[in-house]
């Protein structure tokens, strides 16, 4: 029964129906229907004109989004927990040319235009001193929080105020659009985000997630870097398929809150008492001691253990309601 | 009817029967048993102990090879027509950090001992001037051309005497090998390749290639630069899947067979005067007149003009047998 | 005697006394008023307002304004006998983070707008190649020829037609002026140019070169490059000194003449047989047979083998009269 | 009178009388006699067979050691306050690639064996993470603390033990062993020191720093590397002239010294509650009241405003001893 990470989750059917529906001859790269399609599929989604293209990883895609928003001298504020300062062997370093991450710490791995402004305030003027050019922001958390479209927002203003462009690693956008229940583009480009990282491997997914460039105008490089990286795969329609399969009929979203809720049932068995952090996706932070992690695993779980005293549980779109029943019963009965 | 690229072929069913048959929960990047095999696979393929990694794209594939073998203040000698200097945005430039490919001509994209040898020594010793560190040849190469084991091993011999890393970028490594019906051991390790680009992508997979190094213990800092070019899927399994069921029972073979028997049947039919180079793969280089060309597209084969009175035609494992000798037909009746 | 290189030459007085008289306690990096005042003098050279900066070397100071031009997915054209592909290891490559130097052949290392428009035509659209951004000529070039302000208008043209960068090599700006006798804003920005490497230690200084920036508003970039380069010394005062004293009385036109008359006086001595390209600066390029050439080095005259059969030899400000008569007369007796 | 930096002090007068004497004709680049002298010089005075050469900045110095010492894929680990982390603009992401700065808090901006395993147990194995390969140290450090041969030594034992490079970044080497009256070979090479930067800039040169390897086959790429950055001057021996000038009956070490005695005639003056760092090399970090430092600004002494309530003084081997009076007694009169 594995709480583990969302990226060991299946592939949902509608994703893989579609990429063996893809499967015939056709234009090579992204000349084909669906890939040039996805643009209009997501400036229907987002009320707006954007550029969309497909990109095979996570890390890719907020690489991607770095380097057109911060020049190899520049830097870009993030969360010292973000995903690319910590998870990405060094990916936006490599994408960027060596742009640096300064980092702000805070709870619930949350930026706020506090903790930001402070972080910027500390970077002297002149050119011995990489000048912040990006700030990068994580929707839902790396510890399962999101931020509200007020918050983003306010972010937002901020980033314009100081001349920073915004980018959104959205690997759980799903989740936090889910739970909030709000339209995407609140989330997005009406809070000053200019690049989202769209993700859709961690929710159903095989191998594709969509970089969205808010204006449209930003996107042309992308496609040289995206080439130059390796990334522009031959035959690309059937990443573009995943794509289209997972915004047909918002299945992104009913995937999310299928995690949501599954995250949901744990927690209220765990008990405020147990929570690290408040459960806003699909991410659990428990308290727990050695002994009872240990309980629960020769029950048959398998979870993370993040620090001393504390686990990570992850749901997914495919996390089986016996098992959740299951994980909660057992949580209750520590 | 397409004779544009084998890029914009079919996955083959055995491949896309492996993608769905890896649709289970499982460990996430790398850490499930496919992927894991990979390295068990080839050593049986080559006879030898080899380590062998999943790869998205030939691109990237061979961008991490050269960024092995090649420090960035260091050069890389290729074909002035190889894949790697002319189609692929400069991803070895910026996997190697910068590395220089020093170009050599001649005919059929192929390299030899003496214009490898002629260039090299061009290159005066001094820090003024990119030490080459390595080769690059491909095979077949972009000319539908293959090299015989004993030509790469005077390559490989030279490299060996000057010091230099040996790269096969093997995107059509499959035509190759059932071309010569030698053995994969003779035509890359024994004849003193270091590293392989193996390509699955062309002749039936959908997003698998499998990068090769024949001295094990050089794979080490390619895990992680894998990583860090965002090559390193959440949900790897499906393309070591498909690298599996290419291998198994020598479908690969198998499929570059199929593709090469259809340019052949094209070539005979075309006759020795229309061809410009030897068809020894799955490409054709056929001299024809603007009009001819013309009058072939009109028929509804679409292919690509390569030159000024020069076609390129390009069959694949799924080549249709019914447009093949449509094709061949409307060839000898120009 | 030597005449191997003008890089070998001595520092001229003036230049020499400038740096005694800058050694006072002042501010660091480029705060002092020496390094402040660079803008404005060159400014008044060029008849126009410019920004500059001091660097350290000619090839630090191309590869800086390379990285202006080109983004790291872009191409650069240049001769194949450019200084920036062939000397400087890679530089352009580390500086602009792997843009590709596409080169053109053709007579006394000159580009000529047929010649690139050739090279321009050869790269097709779309994202598998490199997009040309920038053209690197040299002057006076390599092989000692000058490109008049026609020529370099022309140039000039072309570039803004294609949306093309223009960067001049001026490593021996001084050489190219003096001979052609005409203003150095007709050499550079009224033709055209975008950013000049100004060099100055070729031509009696010690480690000063500077990068005009005929646009003052994309200079800013660069001063962020030059620091991270390594590149903005904490006494900059004495390189801007090295600069002022240089444009002081146009020393460096003078020195550049001086070189130039003693290459003259060579040239005259050696007759049109000899020479392989004709002398417009201060290099020759003269056919002779080994025996001669080792003849010459008896009689103590020191110079560089360019080619079987052909030698390179170079003057610079302080060559010696007598040595240069001492070789004219050589030359002549041969 | 200034206490603003030791980088904006003068040229001293042997320094600049190596200069003048440098300048005849000679070899280009680093062929000349002075600059082949450079690693025996260096071999002597660490007691040991080293390799040395120029680099006109500091921060050209310690990027090209890291970059000897870490892949683009790797960490290097340093204090927060490290030269290298803040002050350097991102040259040692961009000489390494990309590497990323793992950074240890504590006093003085000194590492210890304690901090720095704590900082190297907190990266997880794996390719996610960017493994460390080197540790940078400054001695004396940004505050003006100094390293003990013991301190060192345990450092370097760490390294060995971790796999690690060391690298010492010695702006202000002279200050530390001229506080510690040890032998450069203690402080160094004896102590698991692979890397030197050995500042001559802060100490009376104009335009040179040595980079000196302690295993000299490790210099190799370095030149290459040098040359690459635009670093290698075509008149390097005025350069070498520089350094040998400093290394010349230990100008380097009395020099230090005198910095030395004039922070400490400042630091006696301001008494231990002032004294926000105990004063060990030519750094001083006062507390005084913003009114304080108006009054000191008032009678003519300029210095840097550090942090609230707090300014840093630094002296350097030209510190007038009127002006350290001055300032002692205008200390003590505050």
């Amino acid at each position: 029964m594995r709480f583990f990470s969302d990226n060991a989750a299946a592939v949902c059917p509608e994703v893989m129906a579609a990429i063996a529906g893809a499967n015939r001859l056709d234009t090579a790269y992204d000349g084909d229907a669906l890939s040039q399609g996805l643009s209009a599929a997501f400036s229907e989604l987002f009320g707006k004109e954007v550029a969309a293209l497909w990109v095979g990883t996570g890390t890719a895609a907020n690489s991607l989004a770095l380097a057109e928003l911060c020049p190899p001298h520049g830097a870009v504020i993030c969360h010292k927990d973000a995903h690319i300062n910590n998870d990405e062997c060094g990916a936006p370093e490599f994408y960027t040319h060596g742009a640096k991450l300064l980092t702000v710490e805070g709870p619930g791995a949350k930026l706020t235009p506090e903790s930001l402004t402070e972080r910027l305030d500390l970077v002297p003027d002149g050119v011995h001193w990489m000048k912040p050019h990006a700030v990068s922001i994580t929707n839902a958390t790396e510890y399962g929080r999101v931020y509200t479209p007020e918050e983003t927002a306010a972010i937002g203003a901020l980033c314009r105020e100081r001349g920073l462009g915004l980018h959104l690693d959205g690997a759980r956008f799903a989740n936090a659009v889910a739970r909030l229940a709000c339209s995407p583009a609140d989330l997005t480009w009406r809070a000053g985000v200019d690049i989202l990282s769209f993700g859709f491997v961690k929710n159903g997914g095989l191998s594709a997630e969509a970089l969205v460039f808010f204006d449209p105008d930003r996107a042309a490089a992308t496609h040289y870097r995206r080439k130059r990286a390796g990334h522009l795969l031959s035959k690309g329609r059937y990443l573009a398929a995943q794509i289209h399969a997972m915004l047909e009929g918002d299945l992104w979203l009913r995937n999310g809150g299928l995690a949501n809720q599954a995250a949901d049932r744990i927690a209220a068995a765990a008990g405020p008492e147990r929570l690290v952090e408040p459960v806003e996706a699909n991410e659990l932070f428990l308290k727990v001691t050695a002994q009872e992690a240990a309980a629960l695993r020769a029950q048959g779980f398998d979870f993370y253990d993040w620090a001393p005293g504390e686990v990570r549980l992850v749901t997914s779109w495919d996390s089986d309601p016996a098992h959740v029943d299951s994980l909660a019963a057992a949580i209750r009965a520590l």
